[in-house]
Parts: structure tokens; C-alpha cells; sequence
């Protein structure tokens, strides 16, 4: 697959994630991060690819939020929970993902739109709203 | 958005990750793993939603490709760099993702298939697939 000619053009920040392990090893940026992996189906303690890309989400939605609520002058209360579920049979497994919103310093109407606001904007949102799997939900508690 | 109804039926494993800090905080995993967060544009220590995603596919397309060399009898020696790209202006940022595939331990040919393989296989290339900002592409050797 040809590599997106937009990398070709100056970007904001670049990097690099590199797994040569698997899921029983470990993931890691060159001179930055590194966690242990483990198989979710097993009982070693790790991390795995669920927990990361909720990490992943919870954190852009999350700043979008902060963003959104800046730019309203509202104080920051926005707090974002993501659920990720692995379902699905051997060559066929597949991720949901779920992602709750609350912003409790603003009434339900508002909360929602500053929540469609964030799901609108935050980058990562963007790369998984055309995957048939991801829903999104403002809510004035987690379950 | 309604949650996804696949959420009813038994699920393999799920997992939640919560942030209520934004990029300059942490994220975590309740009873699980906790990370420092930091804004990618500043040089506060900390990862960040282009760091995760990155170990998430990185680690999703390196299990994947291990059950591929196992269902075909090689040894394994694939390894996985996935780079990610922050690009765009206020209000219209975007990611870009590009994974990078080599498994050495076989010729170009058939490293290829499995990447092809894998790539059709991995859960959070699935997610990616559909957003016009992902690619992967077989390599002989890293740059």
C-alpha cells in the first residue's frame, strides 16, 4: 500500500511505535516509552492492544474536551472513560469501542454538544468514526 | 450515537481506559497500567494519543503476523515500526498512520503475504482501515 503522499509534507510531530515480541513481550518508542505486553486472555501482568488504543482515545477526546470548554470559557470538568471489547472467533476478531463523555460543570444539553464538538475534532475519533465499531456517548455518570 | 448492540453478547475480554487530565496528566487503566501524559508540541516528559495508537497497531499487527508465521510453520521474525503523523491546523488536526513490516526470516514474497495476511486479520488495522489515513507496506529493512 503507497505511503499517504501527506507525509511528504512538513507535519506538526512525528513518531514511531515498534512491538517485535508481540503480545507476551514488549511495545516501545525509540528513546521514549516502553511497556510490557501481555495476551488479555491470559493472567501475566501487561498491557495489550486494548488498553492502549483506549488510552489512546480517552487522552485525544479528552484534550479536545479541555479544548472545547476553554474556548467557552466554562472551567475544565470533562472527564472521558472508553470501554474496548475483543469479540469475534479465530481470523475474525474484532474491537468495539465505546467512549463516554461527561462534562458534570455544564447542563446535559451543553455537555452533549461539547462532547459532538470533541467527537467532531479530536484526531483520533477521525481515524476510527468509518470503522463500523466505534460509538460515542455523552452520559451524567459512568457505568 | 447508540452503543453498538455486539456489546450485549459475551465478549473474548473488555477493558476500560479513562482520562480526566487531557494531554498534560495521565492516562490509565482502572486496577491496570497508568502513563504520564505530555502535549506532543512541548517537551514535558510524557506519552501521548500518537504514542499509544502506535504501540497499540504495532503490538495488534506483531501478535497477528506471529500467528501467521506459526500457522505456516516458520520460525519467528517479524517485526512491526508503525509511525504516526499529527498534521493539520486548529479544529481540522488529523493523524496520519503508516506501519512498516519485515519478517526476515522469509523471502520478500512471502513476507509480503503474511503482511497481507496479518493485515486483513489485525483488529486495530480493521478499525484503521476505513479512515484514509492509514497504510502499511512491506519492508526489506526499516528507515
Amino acid at each position: 500500500m503507497q505511503k499517504d503522499e501527506r507525509w511528504n509534507k512538513p507535519v506538526l510531530y512525528q513518531t514511531e511505535a515498534v512491538n517485535d515480541e508481540g503480545l507476551n513481550g514488549h511495545a516501545y518508542v525509540p528513546d521514549g516509552i516502553k511497556v510490557e505486553t501481555s495476551n488479555p486472555l491470559n493472567s501475566r501482568p501487561g498491557t495489550n492492544p486494548e488498553q492502549l488504543l483506549g488510552m489512546s482515545l480517552a487522552t485525544c477526546l479528552e484534550a479536545t474536551l479541555q479544548a472545547v470548554e476553554r474556548e467557552h470559557g466554562v472551567p475544565h470538568t470533562a472527564e472521558v472513560h472508553v470501554k474496548v471489547a475483543y469479540i469475534g472467533e479465530r481470523a475474525e476478531y474484532q474491537f468495539l469501542v465505546h467512549a463516554q463523555i461527561m462534562v458534570k460543570g455544564v447542563d446535559f444539553e451543553t455537555a452533549d454538544k461539547f462532547a459532538q464538538e470533541a467527537e467532531n475534532r479530536c484526531p483520533v475519533s477521525k481515524l476510527l468514526k468509518n470503522s463500523g465499531n466505534y460509538t460515542a456517548e455523552t452520559v451524567t455518570s459512568f457505568d
